[in-house]
């Protein structure tokens, strides 16, 4: 028996790992005064249909459940808060600041940084028109990867304006019910052939140059941006952000601002991206509430590979792992007539919030004090004949001292932080 | 558009609920040794098929993905961990004691305590035979709930083995291959009309009074447990343990060893079990590893009924909740003209991990306050006219102090300390 292809298992360590991702995206969301909420792994169909555009439809874990119902497992987290928004109870005042981590779910070829399920954290502001959300948002996208030891010199937000390119097709006398298919030839520009890219374009009366032209033009870089870039200035970041006319994002709901993250080596896929999608709420809603909102989602597939290929956040990744990992003591029984006294001991140090473990089943002590190491213990408590004395050792140091057990939990270990006190300053003298 | 009957959306409230049920249970069944993993949401029906019975199979989520792949979404962790123990890689040394926590589906009747998806935390102790790992799980298992503030006056963990019932049949003539039949007779004996469970008794020869006289007996009670009431005795747990020999649990893989919590009030569904499932593994594995196993569940839904009908618990709930949604200061721009350095002080603020919001728009004062304490901030510190002097106000304590934004981060910190200190000494002198 094996995972289905483009599923993951996660063994302790992965699972470490993905939890260290999880627990610092949580801290700088919060950092940025975002709330968490989540929304159901599964929805109706409907939701995503004509919602997300076609390429998303295609790519669905999509059943009839027992009833008949049209059912989909999610491919992304926007249309569900689309959904939970327009039915908000009135508590709740805009702007919205929200994010959200969970798994999502897209059946597609499976290649490097693309798996068939992946966690994804999302961050959103809803309610909020200014340009300065935008860049509350990408300030916010920043910081998120700088929590892993990133830096200007390891990735960049690629920032753009989807309006640029309508003013741009206007300017040229072409109809607005075309700028979606052309936006297609942009988001796809690069990974295209250039015959393939002239074809396409060749059929808004445009060559490939007419589109470098005005990507490379100062109008396309700033008019639409220029709040946004003072604000990015204010806040010292303009080495993160790169103003890229060719950054549409494929996503048929944006509507203005969108942005993308890659490293500066330009290994992976986009780590990072979103936008602005000020119509989509209204139109998920049944009673049209217009309603300004952005977003963003990083995956950790990406980051996950981005991290392992960077030293510094790689180091970063190994060390919390390290810690996340250790447990306080194992108990070694030496004797196993003192096994309840062991267990009742255990139950104490427990209690006292320490992480202890100790072997179930009767084992020779050599093989306790290797299971010790294993499960990477700093003390082995050893219990044996001179119970109530207890013999505490230092796994790491390769000291030990004696305790009496029946002190209580605090005394013992204010006894264990002097002694190892002492310990440091022998050290420390050279003793 | 609406969520599918029974899933659910977690509005922040929610998903704060959420987070305090997932910390307490990570921090506990570290607290005992356990090392998290997780597994997919959705796996080859095979997986599931005759090895969970087939009261499971019938609520699958199931569906062929589009490569014709019969798959279903994950109703509970078991046979995941079977399917992983036995390719794991040889670093990984037995006793494994593993934890997980994860979404499961069932598409069944919607009652109270049950939805079509849920979390459930699952521990589970692989290669170890004793009655002491049996034991090891019970106490997790309630130092689970008293993390909560549920005490052994609020619930019990009904223990019992299959074992006793399997003997009893043999010295009743009862061919072991019938002894699965009979177990569900008693899984379902206290939900059953007595005429029922006498008519399935009789195919057996037997009436619903020999099997209360062999309950009651004590050497249905104790001789399979002997060992394992001794261990909850040295851990000081016995009042938190009954022996009562008609729990025996739905799920056709368990072995001998099985337990199930309830609350002492019975207002509510089973709030966890588990058992021993001692042949699982090797039925899943191609070669044929034989491997000692035992585990239990716990399910987030009854778990938050449980803990809201308790006021103590509830009280324990609510102030985790207000801690984790507090967020340090708030900063209010009173000068439009000064935004630039707001945003930038913002930054250096956040840049110390503290947890800043500010209005994005432009907005009143007045609202600007009404907002900081919607979004529960310690302190409004604002910034106007006397720039770079900025005045922060405690929003508990409704009093104010002026500081340098010019001064390091660490400096403002520790002067605003101070000044919290002296406010408190000022307060205790009854000024």
């Amino acid at each position: 028996m094996q995972t289905l292809p483009g599923f993951r298992d996660f063994l302790p360590e992965d699972c470490a790992a993905r939890n260290y991702i999880f627990t610092r995206w949580r801290e700088v969301a919060r950092r940025y005064g975002f709330v968490e909420w989540d929304g159901p792994p599964l929805e109706f169909t409907e939701l995503y249909k004509k919602k997300s555009g076609d390429e998303i439809v295609h790519q669905l874990f999509r059943f009839q459940d027992q009833k008949r119902r049209d059912v989909s497992m999610r491919p992304e987290l926007t249309p569900s808060l689309a959904r939970v928004v327009t039915s908000l109870p009135h508590e709740y005042k805009r702007p919205l600041k929200w994010f959200s981590i969970g798994q999502f779910f897209r059946y597609e070829k499976q290649q490097r940084g693309r798996l068939r399920e992946h966690y994804q954290l999302n961050c959103d502001i809803i309610g909020e028109q200014s340009a300065a959300a935008d860049a509350e948002l990408v300030a916010l996208c920043v910081d998120l990867l700088r929590a892993f030891g990133f830096s200007e010199s390891d990735f960049l937000v690629r920032v753009s304006n989807r309006k640029a390119w309508s003013d741009f097709l206007a300017s040229r006398q072409i109809e607005a019910h075309r700028v979606a298919d052309f936006l297609d030839i942009i988001d796809k520009f690069e990974r295209t052939e250039v015959s393939v890219v002239e074809d396409r374009l060749a059929a808004f009366g445009l060559t490939a140059q007419d589109v470098i032209t005005f990507a490379q033009s100062p109008f396309a870089e700033s008019r639409q941006l220029a709040q946004f870039l003072a604000e990015i200035q204010a806040r010292n970041l303009e080495e993160f952000v790169l103003i890229d006319p060719m950054i549409v994002r494929g996503l048929a709901y944006y509507t203005g601002f969108v942005f993308e993250v890659f490293d500066r080596l330009k290994r992976f896929r986009a780590i990072a991206g979103g936008g602005r999608y000020d119509q989509l709420i209204s139109r998920i809603s049944d009673n049209r509430i217009e309603m300004p909102a952005l977003g963003f989602a990083m995956g950790d597939v990406v980051l996950t590979e981005f991290i392992k290929e960077s030293p510094r956040a790689n180091r970063r990744l190994k060390s919390w792992i390290k810690r996340a990992q250790v447990i306080d003591a194992f108990v070694i029984i030496a004797e196993e007539s003192k096994r309840f006294h062991a267990l009742r001991f255990v139950e104490r140090l427990r209690q006292s919030k320490w992480r202890v473990d100790f072997s179930t089943g009767p084992a020779r002590v050599k093989n306790q004090f290797e299971r010790a190491e294993y499960v990477s213990a700093r003390y082995a408590i050893i219990i044996g004949a001179e119970w109530p004395l207890i013999t505490i050792k230092d796994l790491k140091r390769r000291e030990q001292t004696q305790l009496e057990s029946t002190e209580s939990i605090r005394d013992l270990k204010r006894k264990l932080q002097l002694w190892q006190r002492n310990l440091k300053s022998q050290r420390a003298r050279g003793s």
